[in-house]
């Protein structure tokens, strides 16, 4: 069953006791868990610059106190997470705190919410490393969608290996991104303390202004900006991967994280605004500011394979939340059930391939541009970011432990903050995108509903509680036969151990060829009547459906179907063989509706050709 | 099943007694079985000439005495013929008497040049009815391809519907091309007679000759028209097709069908000379000489008709003789058995759609070009044509009935002839394309053997005579479960009754589901035992595999594995299941090789869900 290729790209199948050690260290998760966050840096501060360039080079200057306010929101949210992360150490995160203090339907928005931003991370983030690798090298431009997609069939394939696998992985490239960052913005502070910034290429001086500078505009900016704090709930989500004490460790690398972030963001922004760096097309602003900084050295080369790697890498976080999340939404029967399996190597294999596959589409489609996937983002991330601060001011307000008055004060100004940026984020950006994504949003909510309510009427429909099913009443076993050989004896052998009224059948096709058998089996089996069944039409299956319809008639009456069937030694043999059992087995599975509780079973007797 | 699209198409299913009402009076035959043979008339001439024009149009003259050569043989061959309806009444042709009186594989032989000259007749006249469309019509030219393929799914599906209605679809055509044919034949001797012949314009005078006369050319030229030959085997494959007495019937149409051939082929032949008619490209030989005739009259835009209807119409002879070929062909085991299977309307709808398909492929290949396909013309028929006659021989030899001295002279002087015949084709159109209908023979032959091969050994596997199968010695019955719901409690109802050893099992993927599982089982169902099978690698599959091997170790070991399966309403629900039962089917029937003689057996008990 299992192929030398998958053991070669997967590993072997891991037992499931193992899956205590497939546990996290603090240093490892913040390189598992926050590569999404953290990397959000690369993009950020450029799509803030994008929408202030409009109204011209001038207006660039507000970048700094847009990023200073969105720092402070960071800080907020941080805190507020690191009060979930206590009250619910067995993780869930947005959906599970919203389901149990808000209700199922919040929890399912906030559940929908998250599983989208999760494939539009994958999607931004290898884009966006796609660019930082394009900025660097210039010919690679043509192939931004192809280079997007091995990324993305690299990182599913870490990812199905499992886990703790992955935390090896990505820890490397997460603190050597990590390091670059810091060295970058304090030569930078040096060079700008202690000599004349070199002045980075402007480009086309963007003087003439296209729009004018309004509140709309500065709002535009900082949602664009608020791209920053995607990934901050990651941590949250992933709590049952840490080691124990479960939640101390993810508590205390939620706030290293939130610290990092927030440094490396801001520096990077004051530098680009002392730096004068303009965003252009072709090279991103961290390439530019690195330029600037170092030349075109072997350590600007440095900080954009590190950028290239943190990004290509971050969309890992998704990995782990994803499969997840979708599992836990898979186990309240919204999603297919498939979704809930854990695989070989322990992790959700199938929700990491549909993680893979809905990103290569999104890459696919919007052409691996990050620019173009941004309005699509941000609003999920605070659709859940609100939904879990409120439950979180439902959970405090209810529980009412020892103080409970400060937890519900810190949540509820996470929540406020949060909610008013989810208006402005879709006030701004709703005719930019931000309508797909509701409408994405909706659609989705509309599957869960489908499929919940299928899994509910299945469960009724299988439920015990109605009434004790007919026992057996009557039971008749049907051996349909063209022709007397081994596997006919065979069959009509094990036919007889089955305790049921015996008949063995077969249409007559063609009465001289009938006539023949039924010699043949008086000899060879006389004590096994052979009945014929009269096929004027030619088909094997029409009369044999009639004929058994005349013993299920009732609750309680089987007939049991003893079919013949040889399994040839090669696949290509089928070609040769009528396959009647097949047909067989479709037309009575799928035949015909309305036999609710009436039995018609059909079994093959395989016998097996060694050629 | 049976779809109503499908029942507009092909009609109804026809019950087997009126096999005997689907039988064809001499006119009807002529008219399906000829059509081949007549509508030869249309392009043989033509190929003749194309071979002589490249020595020059002086050359051309030479048609005349090549017609009246192969008038002479077609009459030896006719003749000889007559002979083999006679002595063959049940038909069979070529594969028939050359099996019974020379070995199964010069029959083989025979059966394969006949089914690849089959495949080419349909192609060949197809193509050519095109080009006679195509001479009047110049605007249709590039889509001959298209035209030919339609015309292929329409003759296929007439003769899907059965050959009685083609009897009657096709004996208009014929008749009428008959007539057409004599009615130009008439006109134009009257007016060669009666008036100076209007002189068809010689398009670009072809004086400058590409090659000199040698007898090789000659030869070659008289190869291609031997291609009016073919078809003429055809009454002889179809005597059974005949009303009572089928052999004195199908022996005078076959006479009859000769007759009418020689003094067609003859008098167009004739006439193109008269005329001074030279081959172009665009327009055809018998076009060219039907407006030297009458002018771009009606009358010629009726010639034209009655030529693409015939010849579009002759790939029916095929659809005749191919299925019975094939079917006899499979009936000895050389084919796959589904080609003998008769189908809903009384024909062998296999073969027809085996033969639909192989010739849609060579118009596709070849661009629907007459000319290019003539080169693979002809070899087989004159294999076949060889091959009856000398089994013939050897039929008269070893029966020594009245008159067999000159039966048999008859028949050696068609052998002779024929095979005399077979050598100058293959050996004048070898590096033309003959090659290529040899290879294709042997690989033919090489697939008959293959198929047969594999035919005997399951037959010998299946064989009662080795020695006694194995009673059943101990039979276990297994329900495998994953929960407990009314689909379970059904399939354990019914495992009671079947009479083995039971054994309720479950695989334990989670611990903490299996300890809920089996408490509510010890309520529901007390008096049946769960055993828990441990799954460390949390495969369903694995573990039960492992159960079953315990018992099933000996010949007589029976293990019947009564597996719950619920058939969801909709076939998207099953995106929404695990669909366990499926593959568990596919890892016991395909998953291991090495099961001879022992035996595990799948039942399905279905479930069915109403929503």
């Amino acid at each position: 069953m299992r192929t030398t290729l998958r053991q070669v790209l997967i590993g072997d199948a891991l037992p499931s006791e193992r899956i205590f050690h497939e546990r996290l260290s603090k240093a490892q998760a913040l390189a598992v868990l926050s590569s999404d966050a953290l990397s959000s840096v690369a993009y950020a501060t450029e799509e803030t610059l994008l929408v202030l360039v409009l109204v011209g080079s001038a207006a660039l200057t507000l970048s700094w106190p847009i990023a200073l306010a969105i720092s402070v929101l960071l800080i907020i949210v941080a805190i507020s997470y690191y009060q979930t992360v206590h009250a619910y150490p067995t993780g869930g995160g947005a959906y599970t705190v919203a389901k149990e203090n808000l209700g199922t339907w919040p929890g399912l928005v906030a559940g929908a919410a998250l599983l989208t931003d999760y494939v539009l991370t994958v999607a931004v983030s290898i884009s966006a490393g796609v660019a930082a690798i394009v900025s660097a090298f210039a010919i690679l431009d043509p192939l931004r969608v192809e280079l997007a997609l091995i990324a993305i069939a690299f990182v599913t394939l870490v990812n199905l290996r499992g886990v703790r696998e992955s935390g090896r992985v990505f820890a490397v490239p997460t603190y050597f991104f990590i390091a670059t960052m810091f060295l970058l913005i304090l030569v930078g502070l040096a060079r700008w303390l202690f000599g004349s910034p070199p002045l980075v290429s402007p480009g086309p001086p963007s003087t003439n202004a296209v729009q004018s500078l309004t509140l709309l505009l500065i709002l535009r900016a900082f949602a664009s900006g608020c791209t920053a704090m995607t990934g901050v709930e990651a941590i949250s989500n992933g709590v049952s991967v840490f080691k124990r004490p479960e939640a101390d460790n993810a508590g205390k690398t939620l706030l290293w994280m939130a610290g990092i972030l927030v440094t490396m963001f801001l520096g990077i922004t004051y530098l680009v605004n002392q730096f004068g760096v303009v965003p252009r097309g072709g090279e991103t602003v961290v390439s530019q500011l690195a330029r600037a900084v170092f030349g075109t050295s072997p350590v600007y080369y440095l900080v954009q394979a590190a950028t290239a790697l943190i990004l290509l890498l971050a969309a890992n976080t998704s990995y782990s939340d994803f499969p997840r999340l979708a599992m836990w939404v898979a186990r309240d029967r919204y999603l297919p059930r498939q979704l809930a399996n854990l695989g070989d190597r322990l992790v959700y294999a199938n929700g990491i391939l549909l993680l893979g596959g809905l990103a290569a589409l999104l890459v696919i489609i919007f052409g691996a541009r990050t620019h173009a996937l941004i309005p699509l983002y941000a609003v999920g991330v605070f659709i859940s970011f609100t939904l879990n601060q409120a439950g979180m001011v439902r959970h405090w307000l209810r529980l009412q432990s020892p103080g409970w008055r400060r937890s519900a004060f810190i949540n509820g100004v996470g929540a406020i903050a949060t909610g008013v940026v989810l208006i402005i984020v879709t006030a701004t950006k709703f005719v930019h995108g931000a309508w797909i994504v509701l409408l994405l949003l909706l659609a989705i909510l509309l599957i869960f509903r489908t499929i919940h309510r299928h899994y509910q009427q299945v469960a009724e429909q299988l439920s015990l509680s109605r009434r004790w099913p007919t026992p057996v009443r009557r039971h008749t076993v049907i051996v349909p036969v063209a022709g007397l050989h081994r596997g006919v004896v065979k069959a009509v052998q094990y036919a007889q151990i089955l305790g049921g009224d015996l008949h063995v059948v077969t249409a007559e096709i063609d009465a001289h060829d009938t006539e023949k058998l039924s010699v043949r089996w008086q000899e060879v089996l006389p004590d096994v009547p052979l009945e014929v069944l009269p096929s004027p039409y030619r088909s094997v299956i029409a009369p044999l459906l009639e004929f058994i319809d005349g013993f299920v008639q009732e609750e309680g009456d089987y007939v049991t179907l003893v079919v013949p069937e040889f399994v040839p030694a090669r696949w290509w043999h089928h070609l040769l063989h009528n396959e009647t059992a097949w047909l067989l087995r479709l037309a009575l599975l799928y035949g015909r509706r309305g036999w609710q509780g009436r039995f018609r079973i059909i079994t093959d007797v395989p016998f097996y050709l060694s050629r």
